[in-house]
């Protein structure tokens, strides 16, 4: 079970009403099975509903439960950058990627790799199947991606590069979670770091760098 | 039927026998529907096999055939890195980076946004559950990592830095294609790339800019 709960989760999970322990018991198995892979009745039993209920609190069925699920898991990640600046004032460019970049370095090595994103499985299985639950990562992914701009402008990022550097820091990000599930060392997510730190704070000047491509 | 196709499989796919068949459907199912959400019936339909014969060609059952499809596919992609240098000799970093983005952009205009990649399927949906398919995905992001990392080397990238880079390279691309198709526009892919490019070519003198991280 513990391998299954993001590592905030756990403990305030028994306080929470049945409805919201359903969605959040689906973040937790999406990220370790996917979304084809995470039956009704596992999600039901992970958050000790009573039988039946998901009929009751979500009359949309599974679809329904996947969208909120990837609404909430896209949001959380979006409050954690907000709440970085909030908590120390601006940030680096690179010390916003490294608090993203922590956080899933510690969630994949407490599960022992077991946890990946869950908006990326989703990605992966359902997109293609239902435009509702395509819409719903991608809406997770800018909930994700709006506050990262912010940070970026606020560190002194040119307006018109936070969206492609923004992009950059989560394709990286997610594709290193990917990476790190699969060699079960935190590696890649070492390496997207450090190779990524100078370029992100070297974007704030914008004085000895080029954006976007230079010539060959 | 043709969006499950990967761009250069579907004139030869009838000229191959039933088990190398299910095993390219296998491949091309998996893009677009994950692992968990591609059913045997539907390998063996989408291959025009015959009924029975998963069970004859496949003895392991699925773990064989997706372990097989993941190795194929990691191969691929490895063959496609180390041919780009057979043909025209050594590239730059950012030659072959725009090389691999560029195959899966057309990949997925081609599909719609449909297929994304068997291995990120295949590592949210099945890796935490089976040690075997873990390391078919792991096994085949490592035969693609290989062909990138000699082809930085070939391009004067100091060997110390090629691995990290190699990762970078894999991640963004992997994270993009996923951001890509939730977004079903191609925008994650050209960010990735424009923004990567001076970093890779930076990187082959080694004069101007720090391997990893500079202090901020």
């Amino acid at each position: 079970m513990m391998a299954v709960m993001t590592t905030d989760q756990a403990p305030q999970q028994a306080a929470r009403g049945p409805r919201e322990r359903m969605v959040r018991s689906a973040v937790a198995l999406f990220c370790v099975r996917g979304v084809s892979g995470t039956g009704l009745r596992e999600i039901v039993e992970h958050a000790q509903a009573p039988r039946g209920s998901l009929q009751h609190y979500f009359p949309g069925g599974k679809e329904q439960l996947v969208a909120e699920a990837l609404a909430l898991a896209g949001h959380a990640a979006g409050r954690r950058v907000a709440r970085l600046q909030d908590a120390d004032g601006p940030q680096t460019p690179s010390a916003v990627f490294a608090a993203m970049v922590t956080v899933w370095r510690r969630a994949l090595v407490a599960s022992n790799y077991a946890r990946g994103c869950p908006v990326v499985a989703a990605a992966s299985d359902t997109a293609a199947a239902s435009d509702v639950l395509r819409e719903a990562a991608d809406a997770a992914f800018r909930a994700w991606q709006a506050p990262i701009e912010t940070a970026l402008v606020k560190a002194g990022v040119p307006a018109e590069r936070t969206a492609a550097l923004a992009l950059l820091m989560l394709s990286a990000l997610e594709g290193a979670i990917v990476l790190a599930r699969t060699r079960q060392d935190p590696t890649p997510l070492d390496a997207v770091l450090a190779e990524l730190a100078p370029l992100l704070d070297g974007a704030v000047s914008g004085a000895d760098r080029q954006p976007g491509r230079t010539a060959t």
